[in-house]
């Protein structure tokens, strides 16, 4: 149920439904919007009638929403999602492009990834710290040592830093150093993570599993959502197939299919999408066109000897051309690709 | 193995090759190029040696070729394929797009729908008069009189014509028609229809089955071509996975994997890609940007009363504007959008 | 729609029914049942009213079906076909087993595993003599050779034979040998060939496409039964999926759901289904446990020497110890392995 | 890098080699067999050589793995695991079934299907407590209710309990009242809840991933005996494919390649892999045919009114029925099925 509140509504009287939806038992969730404010109720087994709802002063409408995704949709707030994160805005007509090392490495390493990427038009860093990986014995991330080093290349630099995070166990010193909290493919069902992320004011990359349907990655998204933290990305990675010549099938259809049922920014990640180095750019450009939001790219100043993804990481000047045509793309559809100052 | 001939090499040294090919029980197959002929050979069971062919006049190389596909191979012929349709250059710089209904259903429509394509800048009518369908019980197509259709269509607009060939049957009479002989999804694998094709002088526009593999796709070129008909269109038409909210998962990673090995012209099928008419559009521009040369779209003058595929179809004014940022991609890309005169 | 008949109508009140629905431009499809005949009716486009029907003389009942299949449903006729295959009887309570090569490839081979195959208890004899293959550069088979040595195979032991045809120009000299008609995986939507075995009256074995739901395997022996043969076999053979350790995933899921939709006989064919050969005996037994009515099983006298399928091809020794178990679970469920005299 | 000590090493040698080992920086893992102990290296990032431990005292082999899982691995250790836990043993001829309910509802509920399972041949009960769901919207489950329910049911009727753990968080609890941790598909690559349970000594039934390949399975295994909990049981449960009918498809293929490939026991989920109550007594059967070592089965005095799963749970009757099949089965096959004193 989603109860809509007129334009002239008082705070007092969006207090007053609050009330009565914490009467029952459940919770109100309060979804602003540009010139009205919508409440999603949520923690209710059975329906909800619409008739107590509807008779009360400011409100417009009392919706019954069929979907098993309330607040993440668009019935409920029909405007994309604008997200304020450090200076910049991202979910509007700007495109922002993340990118750096599977891997934090070395100082050396991360530093000079971020200046390249800072200048070939990112505005993020990427960087794994706590890294999860299939093998016990692969080499699982340089941990707190890596977050040191991200915040280091953040100071040198200005771009805000993502990185993963891969359990509560850690959330707390990563939502310390993490400008965004990245959930990766293979958390995107630990629903305890989801609802720690949920917990902090920190926004967050969400990443679709490998198998998720598209219900199923707006369903994860509803559970931090539901937590209070309005501000997740969703974000397109590729999906398991019977192809085996890509390391994953990017599913790029799943891009206009989450704008349409959903206000938050949609991005994609090229790299592990088709995990062929070579075709990246190809996939950057195909990302823009469809209608992404935003794009994380690996990047690695020698990807041959990358501790890992090596395989699917661009060179700094293959980045660079890749980015000229993502500009040029962005140009042709009449959006920006934001820039640092 | 692949016999590559010398720049200056005699039609007389060419024709010493192949008899030395046939002398085996073999049969060679000439891949003229650009600035010299390469010679695959076929029809061997065992591994070919190189050196008896090393020794002979106007021989450059012998190179034994590892992957299941030969002849479609860039190994092979390192230059793109650029293949003449009527008055048309397919597989160059410029992009092609066909466009038209599912099926040919009225006189009415289908000219209706060519003037209307043509006038948003498609160079080629599609349309299905005899069409495979997944129960008996539907529409199977007008068939003979489908094809008199698509004729009259070509002669009031000048569009070339693509139709779907379903069988050897009715090959005869499809070919006599078409421009370009359509091979659909279930057919990928009809092997005896691929070589069926392969055996007429007709271009081939050879859709990626289902649960194909690229490298299965490019077997399937492999069959049509070592039949002696050089001119296949690759075409990317959507896999199918788990997700269930789009008819197939269009593979755009093929389009670079296909280009990267392959050096037949790559086109995309964006309607039954994704099988949502409202994302038909941004699925033409991601084709375009990932690098495809060419579209099949399907386009109808009221989908909602198509016999088939309506849910999928463009409305004319829809088509017009996808073509525009169609070309308004190519441009940003340096390509063309052709158009007929 | 389906005519239920009275168990008592004659077949005058059949006749009957049959020119009303053909007066309406559409096709009666009898399916005679143990106590009382059904009819159900093809061709038509939109929906059939029912009270016409109901009306007539020897009419016990006229139902709307729901599903795109009919003539294959257990709606249609509820009991288990059995249908009789030289003086064999298939589809009853009694399992039947056809064993030998992918490939026919000499007469010693085939009547060699023919001879092995009948004293471990098969009752038929499989081998492809027209082979489609993924590769035009792989071994196609010995055709019409191989049609005779089946042929003499037979005359040897006394097994009836199997073979498939893959395309209607060859279908009238693989009818000619052939007992029981294989359509293979890939050409599961052959639409062209499943007509043109419905035409025949022989019994077809129909494999499972590689990507072809359970709905759409009916929908395809639907073609075969609307054209009037009504000897089908249904054939589980594996799916494609992500998994790579095994060659397909035999899906037995499909088994209970394909015994519990439709009245035709269900096989397994396990060899296919895994792929590797140490497994196959394992998924026999899986096969006839889940509730099979046949087994379709590569066996070859020296498997790493066959010319297709060694990798997964039996050994005779191994086949023959697969069997005692096949004949241990069936006995435990309570039904009979069927064996020749 | 796998140690293989003579059948007459003393712990001597074996400390000996553990010191080798521990001073390179690597941890020993010794994994005792039947006749002599094995001891696995993890913890190196490259290769390691085989000449310094060859020569140590008491030393047979030192051989180099090169799958990514070692300690799970046939290679490692070529005798089945069988693990007691409690009075049972697990892993060895016999066959054990857990069966219960999705959730624990209430007291009348468990108990009661505890009992009546018990009668009909389980050894150990399922019930969920804290339960992982797709939507936040979903019950949840009744979380330490739950446990201390399952708690009674074991009391009453003597059978071990077997229970889901969703997090790291909630583990203590769990693991005070669980016989057996169950670690659910969605979770199999949740890394950090891998090595947790890893570090607990209760046995663990890990169920393979939604879209999670065999070899993945095993490495996750691998990270649970990794931190030195040799009680693990491998859990096939269905995978993710295109096909729509059943809720997931039962990959039975598994059981015998992971029976080649680890000494680990394999269960077979028969609930989850196909999901339609009427179907999954023949997915009972198959799994036992095709060689699993047991069964869980979701079992529900009323499924109907199931808050969760009821869909796929079996009436008592039904389950008591499908037991005598199974015993059938593992009777023809040479195996018992263990039962309660």
């Amino acid at each position: 149920m989603l109860i809509v509140m007129k334009p002239d509504a008082t705070s007092q009287d969006i207090e007053r439904v609050n009330e009565e939806i914490r009467r029952r038992g459940w919770q109100p969730n309060a979804i602003p919007g540009g010139t009205r404010t919508a409440i999603g109720i949520t923690g209710n087994k059975g329906a909800v009638e619409a008739e107590p709802f509807r008779v009360l002063p400011g409100v417009a409408d009392a919706i019954p929403i069929s979907q098993p995704f309330k607040l993440v949709s668009r019935e409920v707030k029909p405007e994309d999602t604008v997200m304020q994160v450090g200076n910049l805005h991202l979910g509007g007509n700007a495109i922002h492009v993340m990118a750096g090392p599977c891997s934090v490495e070395t100082r050396e390493q991360i530093v000079g990834t971020a200046q390249a990427v800072k200048k070939s038009g990112a505005t993020m860093l990427r960087g794994g710290a706590f890294k999860p990986r299939t093998s016990p014995y692969e080499f699982q991330g340089l941990k707190n040592d890596g977050l040191s080093l991200l915040a280091e290349a953040r100071k040198e630099t200005g771009l805000l830093v993502v990185t993963e995070v891969k359990d509560t166990a850690t959330l707390p010193q990563v939502a310390e150093v993490a400008d965004i909290l990245q959930v990766g493919a293979r958390n995107m069902q630990n629903f305890s993570l989801l609802e720690a992320v949920g917990e902090t004011r920190k926004p967050v990359l969400l990443k679709r599993g490998l198998s998720a349907t598209i219900k199923e990655l707006l369903m994860a998204a509803e559970y931090i959502v539901a937590k209070g933290n309005t501000r997740v990305i969703l974000c397109e990675r590729g999906i398991r197939t019977f192809e085996t010549m890509t390391r994953n099938t990017l599913d790029l259809n799943a891009v206009p299919m989450l704008k349409s049922l959903s206000h938050l920014p949609v991005w994609v990640d090229p790299s592990h999408g088709i995990g062929v180095r070579k075709a990246v750019p190809a996939m950057m450009r195909a990302a823009i066109a469809v209608g992404a939001d935003g794009l994380i790219v690996e990047v690695h100043p020698d990807p041959p000897r990358a501790l890992s993804d090596g395989h699917q990481s661009l060179e700094f000047s293959e980045f660079d051309k890749a980015m000229s045509e993502v500009r040029a793309i962005a140009g042709a559809l009449g959006r920006d690709v934001a820039r640092l100052g």
